[in-house]
């Protein structure tokens, strides 16, 4: 089983040092330390295990080190910064797990983006020697790339010409779409094995600078400096765009990246992200606020996350006190932990049935403490939290059923549970017990999608009135009037109830897994498009096609081939 | 080899009739008349061949009857509209002629729509039966659908339940992005075999309405009568805006379509399509403006396009005496042809080398003479022809280089052809002979790419001013400031220009053909996306990824058991 849990005490392929306002990431990969047997992670190369801990740290810089301004990415290896995914580790995984691999590290790409986007934290790639495949896709992550001039090192994407798949983890869009390097020279490049260095690099727009190796050292550091001290000099609050819609998702900072200015937070100090209990159980896993209950034989599952308890804290101060036990933060984190657990460790499991569990009330108090203290730091992580591991529901590979009863609580930032799912069943039995949704502020542009939309906006985009209508009912929705909002997808009776929802069940897991991934990729991101979305769609796509044809993984295919003696023999066959 | 050259007298599947302003276009599959063996075309089921005579009525709708203002799709079968795909077409071909199959026919749903959008012709979907995969994807592809309320007769996408597929002529897509129909909604409708029908379709947007058997005919024919006269009433010329840049391609009109002014040119008499005169030669394929060379044992072709004579007429009534005889028509009608050639019958060919032939000047003149007479209506059907082709061009899975030499004409519409290429080579030898290119007004706005921009504005994402720069460019550019400019790639010197291009074809041509597919496809199309765009490569990709899985197409795939007694087995393994 793969565990997703690390700390910097247990890091085995990464330094997270903080001093003052900037943090180092310094890569520094073991080559026994696999998660899995029969590779080496030669020339600090990655498997998920490396990504794991890079997930890990950026997730503590936000929360513990909200002082860090700047983080630089780098390399304690001496000529090499990163030689991306480890090769014979993809040779040898299953398709599934490739493709869960490649979406986790996207992902993880995001989160730094995100981090610079929302939070101010600025990204400096310092490459002090090759930077080649993913190793360059982690430094086009950043928002400057600095390489060093020791007339070897490069930056490269050699998968098409050395491997015969796509550079997988964001590399040809963040290429065109946030470098915006020009189309003819990104083709030159992406099918270069050796890369591009010095100036050429840089005037083609694949790295900000270079410096001679004797000067590399100081000249990022000098950058570095400008740009904590000039970040530091502006005082402004965190703007409260997050908060309306259209925040403008995936139109990241231009490059060389604006001096914006920092939010507020950096004089607090951090709290501690503290391991979450996880206890596996006969037929699942319990959180302290999720749970999950497998039905293996009928390859579906149970997922229920329980609200808070009633009269949480709504002070800045008070919630600074509880830090990671604070509800909108370790149930979020279960939450995430509890997705990745599925993803990977649980892969015939192809539909989840969502339920929640508590009082309403009790959820709609957290988002109005949420909302009037959006500016405090730390409630601005939470919140961003919240919305990245929605994304990660969003964009996971199995079906979502959302389970409204009688004492479930789908209100506010719990209902976007509902609205993420690809359907939704609401019991109708108004004579027994009442059965409510509702709405609250954090619905309104606080949780956006990939796409940069929320889910109301992506539900409603033939009426987009209905966002508005919605948002303004007063009180909660019982089921009438969620089916009238267009809150919900079917309603049956207590009578119907229990055989609808075992014969949407069993529908759903007797149809075809790929066929439902590529629906469900389809359906759920209807809209706008932004860089993520290119990335997990098109760019994804591609790829997992890629990965499934002889050219690439059959007996003759370059990736079963590399570093092999004979050569790779493709079909030429345009397809 | 398959032909993609046909005319309504040899029509084996559909009938086109005219009356006055309303044009039937009837489906009456005939079952043995299939392009392959091993499978009849039962119930409106097609092939390739059906789709290539439905893409030919489109356009010739377009150039020979401009009066034709409504067009009524539907089917000549009792009781069914179309079934979609034949399903043992599918499961008996290559997985590369599914995808080229797949990439024709949706090439064709966005001729349906580029015509309603930019010619302003309203295509009614009469669905006098079930209408089913791609039967239903035919009709989304129409601006209004109606249905029969036979008791029997429904829309559906049974591609997930019963095949493990995608619908995968863009049904998923228009689905969400163009009806706008809820994601819940379109999950459901979406997984159910059976499909919908009556009031249900017409709440969820699925059809615009649905008429008894008895008053179906007659209330189709009011609905055509209304939009006919309607528009008849609305005197307006032609939107000058397909002249703008960001003319919003993707963004097709809402639903039920709005009844837009029609364009001038209906009391016109439109032109004649003749045969085009291709010739198969040894070792390759010739037109009047267009040649092949074909070098089959290293993957590569020289694709050459001609320019126009000197002195070619200018005036709205020469150009229509003209006919299909005109340069820009005639040209470009036969690049479209050898297109589809090199797609399906050329499969092993990786690389075009692009190269033209003329005196720019008379390049320029063209373009001079359809900027001055946009608004005639042949010469807007020419130029949007013109723009579907180098959309075609776009779209076409196998690598472009574009070589211009001294005595080539890459000025204005066939400058286009240089900036689609993924590389551009032009030689650098001021002192024998000078090589130039040149933009005209047809650069800025007229041939848009699937995602709405032009092909300068792709090219210069990072820097707009370049292409106001490049289009307010006085006379050609030599070598040495069409380089500066950043309209070539790569600028030899003689001395160095023959090894350059051969070591470039040689490199090219020995890299896997999949990740070049799944690269250009991400190069290609920076910055924004459309409909069309999300279709050509979210939902194909996805698509085409499944067509490779063993779900879908192993021995005991979907796909494969489609029909037989046996039941498809799944691993149910997300991914």
């Amino acid at each position: 089983m793969i565990n997703f849990q690390t700390s910097p005490e247990q890091y085995k392929h990464w330094k997270l040092s903080i001093d003052g306002q900037v943090a180092r990431l310094s890569m520094d990969v073991q080559e026994d330390e696999t998660l899995a047997e029969g590779y080496k992670l030669k020339l600090n190369s990655y498997d998920l295990g490396v990504d794991i801990e890079l997930a890990d740290a950026i997730q503590r810089l936000r929360f513990e080190h909200p002082e860090v301004r700047a983080v630089v990415v780098t390399s304690l290896k001496p000529r090499i910064f990163c030689a991306g995914a480890n090769i014979y580790m993809l040779g040898t995984s299953s398709h599934a797990f490739k493709v869960n691999f490649c979406k986790f590290t996207n992902e993880t790409r995001c989160a730094i983006e995100d981090d610079s986007h929302h939070s101010g934290r600025c990204y400096i790639a310092a490459l002090n020697g090759t930077a080649s495949g993913g190793g360059y896709e982690l430094a086009i992550a950043c928002d400057e790339i600095y390489l060093v001039d020791d007339g070897n090192s490069a930056v490269s994407l050699p998968e098409v010409p050395l491997l015969g798949v796509l550079p997988g983890t964001g590399g040809l869009t963040r290429l065109v779409d946030k470098r915006k390097v020009r189309r003819d020279r990104a083709d030159v490049f992406s099918t270069l094995a050796e890369g591009l260095k010095g100036k050429r690099a840089k005037d083609w727009g694949l790295i900000d600078d270079s410096f001679p190796t004797s000067k590399f050292q100081e000249a990022v550091d000098a950058r570095v400096a400008q740009v904590v001290n000039l970040r530091g000099d502006v005082d402004a609050s965190f703007p409260s765009s997050l908060w309306e819609r259209g925040q403008g998702r995936g139109t990241y900072r231009a490059n060389p990246s604006p001096l914006v200015p920092f939010p507020e937070g950096g004089e607090k100090n951090g709290i501690k992200l503290n391991p979450l209990e996880a206890k596996s159980t006969d037929n699942g896993r319990e959180y302290k606020y999720v749970s999950l209950k497998l039905h293996p034989e009928k390859r579906y599952a149970d997922l229920t996350v329980r609200g808070p308890e009633a009269n949480l804290p709504t002070t800045p101060d008070e919630i600074q006190e509880l830090g990671d036990d604070y509800w909108p933060l370790r149930a979020y984190r279960e939450l995430d932990d509890m997705l990745l657990h599925l993803r990977v460790n649980e892969p015939e499991i192809g539909l989840i049935c969502l339920r929640t569990e508590g009082a309403i009330d009790d959820v709609l108090a957290i988002d109005k403490t949420l909302a009037a203290n959006r500016d405090y730091w730390l409630v601005r992580e939470i919140v961003l939290h919240m919305a990245r591991v929605l994304r990660r529901l969003d964009l996971t590979a199995k079906s979502f059923f959302a389970i409204i009863e009688p004492g479930s609580s789908f209100a506010g930032n719990l209902l976007e549970l509902a609205l993420a799912s690809d359907r939704t069943y609401m019991l109708n039995n108004p004579e027994v017990a009442q059965t409510s949704v509702c709405v609250s502020e954090l619905n309104a542009g606080a949780l956006p999608m990939n796409n940069g939309l929320t889910r109301l906006q992506s539900r409603f985009l033939a009426e987009p009135v209905k966002v508005d209508e919605v948002l303004a009912h007063e009180g909660s929705f019982d089921t009438e009037a969620a089916d009238q909002a267009g809150l919900v997808t079917f309603s049956p009776d207590d009578l119907d109830w229990e055989d609808e929802i075992r014969v949407a069940i069993e529908e759903r897991t007797s149809l075809s897994p790929d066929a439902l991934t590529g629906m469900e990729a389809s359906l759920r991101f209807a809209g706008p498009e932004s860089m993520d979305t290119k990335i997990f769609g098109r760019l994804t796509a591609w790829q997992n096609w890629i990965f499934q044809r002889p050219n690439a993984v059959g007996p003759q295919g370059a990736l079963t081939n590399y570093g092999k003696p004979t050569q790779a023999q493709f079909d030429y066959k345009r397809t």
